[in-house]
């Protein structure tokens, strides 16, 4: 069974928009071992909206469109659906009471407009829209089907969980995972591939992916060939060896984040967290509340933009600033140590960097930025340089941050 | 003139990876006036590129491709062209030299694999690759340009900037800016449309577009058929008529963001900022740090997230937690005004709030946030309920606050 995803909007087209629809709901199709193999990205355009669905229709035995079902008269996605598929549009008496109660909870008379967002095409079938006004549609025509599903992430993903994923799982056998990943941070791409080189060697019938981010190097795992007799004891061997010789650097499988195993660990530990941050100014907080319940171990930062909220606020003395800098191993020490006082915590992070475009040196580079990791045994520093533009330094920076305290809190894994 | 863009690799199907290339092409050629009609992502497989590759010959004068030029045996895009084009494949000695040069200042021997990366389709241009191993590929068929670059991001640019578009920009007249954005915040695109009906009543040749993202809605205006006479003052007119209706919720046009647009409003006033976060936990202060050069306003900030920090760092009272709780109006204000007070700033900006996905009760539902923003004239807080996943409720939340910042800076324009 092989899927097609089409991804609608102009404004994917011109730059100013980025389909982010595309990669999640092929990582969704993945997950139940549906393979995507073509994504089309079309503008707001009936005839080449048209001339795409025809190109799925003979190709695919799934198609999931995104986009297209707002009320406003770029919204093209159901008339084009009318003509290609030949379905007449009727008002859907349902959908219609459904968005008059949405406008009502807040408080809004429902503009005209948005009556066409209740034209359903003839036999096709609703995928209610929990969190938003227009539904989705389903229907089957020559044994495809299609899944139009509106462009907003949070609708769309939560039409797939509730709607498309279990249509599907109920019409294919149950299959067991066909991929592995091991995530890792602090490696580079080549030197990992140096390093896993046996593998690929020792397993012919496993294909060694490397998936790099800014934030690290996924390695991914796949057989050649899937054949469910001996794929998923090979997998397990090759996955340990693969761990083995990441060593250290490896630090999750697919779906783990770096903020997700931090605060594992310091749940484990029950120990409690801090930060202190100047040129990543809130960002590392920012990704280690993205994991539900941080609120059981971070207690809260200081972010110190300024010289004087460093000494104010963290306590990092006078001399340091001057013989040093601010951005040194010296401060980032006295800023952990300054967080942990003030919070009262086990672990406190610091960060101190030049982000850029400006302000770097011959002797201090943009990309020169230390970190500090305070606990109860001392404080530790350590300090890179790192490539790219000030969002891929500071993304970069979290990671490595979130890192060093993942290695501290687990020195039995080194 | 119009152009397809086709990204290649099977880790951008199968949901580990994700394409950023076709974003970014596709706004390059806008900002030289050519449309991209058709994005089209394939995995390295040489029957579906074949079929992908054939498709855009029919319908596209410029195509690009990015990825499957690397060494190994699934880097299809050269054999591909071979097939599809009827253009056999030729070893290029300067190529073979580039190569193994690069491989020389590492001080490693050239891989034999890497040789395929020197071979070219006959009569094919070379495209130099400063920054990697395989070059990129030009070539011409029945009038289509077709550009052949790498799948890594840094080369594919090096790429378009130094080959692509100044060959493009050479054949085409010079064409003045096609669109207007109008960037908005604080309200539904529903909303929107309905107030800016009379804009598209008035001007037929104008169509008008709606863009929601997180933080807001862009409007975008953009001639229905180019005609350079009457473009520019049709615009021009309609983006006027636009930034009218909108009203306070308009912020900025194309390029512009809040956290530029509030960083340039501090600046002109000489204002200080400081920030008090609780559930935002420092995305607040990222995005204030993401505009180069905020180290000239932005102070710094706390980031309480517990109940502890708010007291110690920030004065909250604890009869206010008691009496009202932290997600509360008073909550919110108490924090402005003591991170004004903490680090001596003239504007400070407070969150509290609960983003799930635990947390919420029928009295204090998930999405309820309060912000506080403290100035010379005191202390002002907001409610707001916002829809969507913890992400989604944290990145609104982010806009919100500075624009709440951005309308009391700039009262003359409410």
């Amino acid at each position: 069974m092989s899927a097609e995803i089409i991804t609608i909007g102009t404004e994917l087209l011109n730059g100013l928009g980025r389909d982010t629809n595309g990669a999640r709901i092929a990582a969704m199709l993945a997950s139940i071992g549906i393979e995507v193999h073509y994504q089309t990205t079309v503008g707001d355009d009936a005839s080449r909206m048209a001339d795409v669905f025809r190109a799925a229709a003979h190709r695919a035995q799934v198609v999931i469109t995104t986009g297209g079902l707002g009320a406003t008269s770029d919204d093209l996605t159901r008339k084009t659906i009318a003509t290609v598929f030949r379905r007449r549009l009727v008002l859907d008496e349902a959908v219609l009471d459904h968005i008059r109660a949405r406008f009502r909870v807040r408080g809004i008379e429902m503009p005209a407009i948005n009556e066409a967002q209740a034209l359903v095409p003839r036999g096709a079938r609703i995928i209610e829209n929990p969190r938003g006004l227009a539904p989705g549609l389903h229907f089957t025509h020559l044994e495809t089907d299609y899944f139009s599903l509106p462009g907003v992430p949070a609708e769309a993903d939560a039409m797939m969980e509730g709607y498309v994923l279990p249509y599907l799982r109920a019409r294919r056998p149950a299959i067991p995972a066909t991929r592995r990943v091991v995530r890792t941070v602090g490696v580079s791409e080549s030197v990992l591939a140096e390093r896993l080189r046996t593998v690929e060697a020792e397993e012919e019938r496993i294909r060694v992916g490397y998936l790099p981010h800014i934030h690290g190097v996924d390695i991914t795992l796949a057989p050649i060939a899937p054949d469910l007799a001996w794929m998923e004891d090979v997998l397990d061997r090759c996955e340990r060896r693969v761990r083995e010789l990441a060593g250290e650097h490896a630090f999750g499988s697919e779906g783990d984040t770096l903020s997700a195993v931090l605060g594992a660990l310091l749940l484990e530990r029950r120990a409690t967290l801090a930060t202190a941050e100047s040129f990543t100014a809130g960002a590392v907080g920012a990704t280690i509340t993205a994991t539900p319940g941080a609120s059981r171990y971070y207690l809260g930062g200081i972010i110190a933009y300024s010289n004087r909220a460093k000494q104010e606020l963290l306590g990092v003395r006078a001399t340091t600033l001057e013989r040093h800098g601010a951005v040194s191993a010296e401060a980032a020490e006295e800023m952990a140590a300054g967080a942990r006082a003030r919070f009262d915590c086990d672990v406190a992070l610091s960060s101190t960097g030049i982000a850029g475009p400006d302000g770097g040196s011959a002797e201090k580079p943009i990309g020169l930025v230390y970190f500090g990791v305070a606990t109860a045994e001392g404080v530790r520093s350590a300090r890179f340089v790192l490539p790219g533009t000030r969002a891929e330094i500071t993304g970069r920076s979290v990671a490595y941050l979130l890192d060093l305290a993942r290695r501290q809190l687990a020195p039995a894994a080194v």
